[in-house]
């Protein structure tokens, strides 16, 4: 499967295919270097299966730390010194090979080193298929994630399903955390049709019909950046579960994908107390299937609420000292409104009287 | 006097008069946070200046590191924090108060905090007023000036002469540097101009009709970064005299656009040598001015050119593994063309020659 952005200029495609990592010759500038950054997990899972189809490409290789360690103002400065090292210049193109952290911290690197390189996403989890596209790149500040970043579009995005083999739970969950909320910025049927063919555990890792779960969730992500790139306005749809999300996976260290369901979870809270769209009933079959999943809910036991909201006033999307959150108004119809402090505490202790019931 | 960019669209504004300042309150965000960042040095001199102007607004301050030595990583970290823990959002603005290097710092935390906020330039010495449009951004690495940086336009700049009063000889020298750089992208009339008006470092230093030739560096800066914003083509031509001039200047630590002078000289000899354009005539005239408004020529006695070159082949410029410089073939017109290591060598010891002579 192949798809191409539509924005007015510069647009890249998107390969979503078995092997294909076989596809990267074609976007490799020819006399200057190209290097990959590679995380080190990935690279040690996968060293054969690279080296079948990139070794005989003039490429250079950087291993980098694994997953969201890489994302650290230190390691960003260690990295650009090594890369700078090498003579780099403009024309040089550096490529991501790994999750979404890698994607984020080499997006960084080619958007700020010599004032912005190529480059190219290899996206190599479930959850990266929604953090390769739209050109958000960033690191992390120590009072939050992904506060020091930039919007840089990739040259081309090379999603190879070979990589998810090698997928543990725990990933396969925080991908289908971004699977399920591109499904429910779709409607309720692309819902069901999850559920349907992943009702437990068991099923979800299997990946079973998984290419075509991605080709939906690309093409949503797809229509809404083209649409605001910047984030100006339907963008922020995207942050739907990501607000109280953002806060958990920052406090307890959850997977991105597992706290953004957890994410989404509260925003039905909220959604219902503000009698916008979610009833208990939609809200126990939701917890219901989290459970089937293994999501780790009762991590809402350990958490403290003054904390998460603490974090959630330094969200992006926040207007002066408000907290905005992305709230479901129908079916697939959704708004952006303030959630007081009051109301945040509340829909808090409902929850955690739900999980535990 | 204020000019416009002329983009596509997000022009921005430069005002250049005395007594500018007051203009900020037309700029500043209502409702939102707006936060000026001011160098250490230019806030102890013109505290009681700018509490005049700026007193009544609702503005936060943070003073930082003068010069240059704010552009480090570290530093970069240091204030991100300071400003995240401040709860800013995306519609916060900074506000840069200080010359070229605070003007890079500022601007750079503008385009990746929360990956980007709006920022305003007030540039305080005769350098700045080059560096402060255009909206290149950016730190230090510890390989080289300005390697980690982005394209970021400012919302305004606004340039109050009034600061220019405290300006030490040797920022005078500097800014000259790049004033008389887009005098000659300009033709020989404009850099006539400049030697008439400023024959020696006595009527320089007194800055008299200096807001005509900022214009003139303006209205020069201005057209060629509205026609190649991102260095494609044109813009490369502002790099005159830069390509040996970075080198020294970060081996040395001299100013910066005294630097740029010392490099459009070292430019001169390259052309001659091919044939270009300048030839020994006016390459001693340009040594004698030079020697007139007190640029440090000898330290061309202390730098080692082998340092020198190794810098030149991190310039941004470069193509694969050649070093390119701006050269001039006419008396406006000007090309890029790769220089070789002999050919470097050679300039500099007939440069070295000419000014012990």
């Amino acid at each position: 499967m192949k798809f191409e952005t539509t924005y007015k200029d510069n647009n890249y495609p998107i390969i979503l295919k078995q092997n294909a990592l076989a596809e990267l010759k074609h976007y490799l500038k020819e006399n200057e270097q190209n290097i990959v950054l590679i995380d080190q997990d990935v690279y040690r899972y996968h060293k054969d299966y690279i080296k079948e189809h990139l070794g005989q490409l003039d490429i250079k290789y950087l291993t980098i730390m694994s997953g969201e360690a890489c994302k650290q103002l230190s390691y960003f400065e260690s990295i650009s010194e090594k890369l700078l090292s090498l003579n780099i210049t403009r024309q040089s193109q550096l490529i991501a090979i790994g999750g979404g952290a890698t994607g984020d911290f080499v997006g960084f690197l080619a958007s700020t080193l010599l004032r912005g390189l190529d480059f190219i996403q290899i996206p190599t989890t479930l959850l990266a298929h929604d953090s390769a596209i739209g050109g958000k790149v960033g690191i992390n500040a120590s009072v939050g994630k992904n506060l020091i970043g930039a919007f840089h579009r990739p040259q081309a995005v090379i999603y190879d399903l070979k990589f998810l083999d090698t997928l543990p739970h725990v990933e396969v969950r925080s991908g289908y955390g971004e699977i399920y909320k591109h499904a429910i910025l779709n409607g309720e049927a692309e819902q069901h049709k999850l559920m349907d063919v992943y009702p437990s555990i068991k099923e979800l890792v299997q990946l079973e019909d998984i290419a075509s779960f991605l080709k939906m969730g690309i093409e949503t992500k797809l229509k809404i950046v083209v649409e605001d790139e910047f984030e100006g306005g339907v963008r922020k749809h995207l942050n739907l579960g990501h607000t109280f999300g953002h806060g958990l996976e920052y406090l307890t260290k959850i997977a991105h994908g597992e706290a953004v369901m957890i994410g989404i979870l509260f925003q039905k809270v909220i959604n219902k107390n503000k009698s916008l769209y979610d009833n208990c009933d939609s809200i126990f079959i939701f917890i219901n299937y989290l459970k089937e999943l293994g999501y780790p809910l009762n991590i809402i036991n350990q958490a403290d609420i003054e904390l998460i909201f603490d974090y959630m006033k330094k969200d992006k999307k926040n207007i002066g000292q408000t907290i905005q959150m992305v709230l479901q108004t129908g079916e697939s119809s959704f708004t952006i409104e303030s959630v007081s402090k009051d109301e945040v505490i509340k829909a808090f202790s409902e929850l955690k009287a739900l999980i535990n019931d």
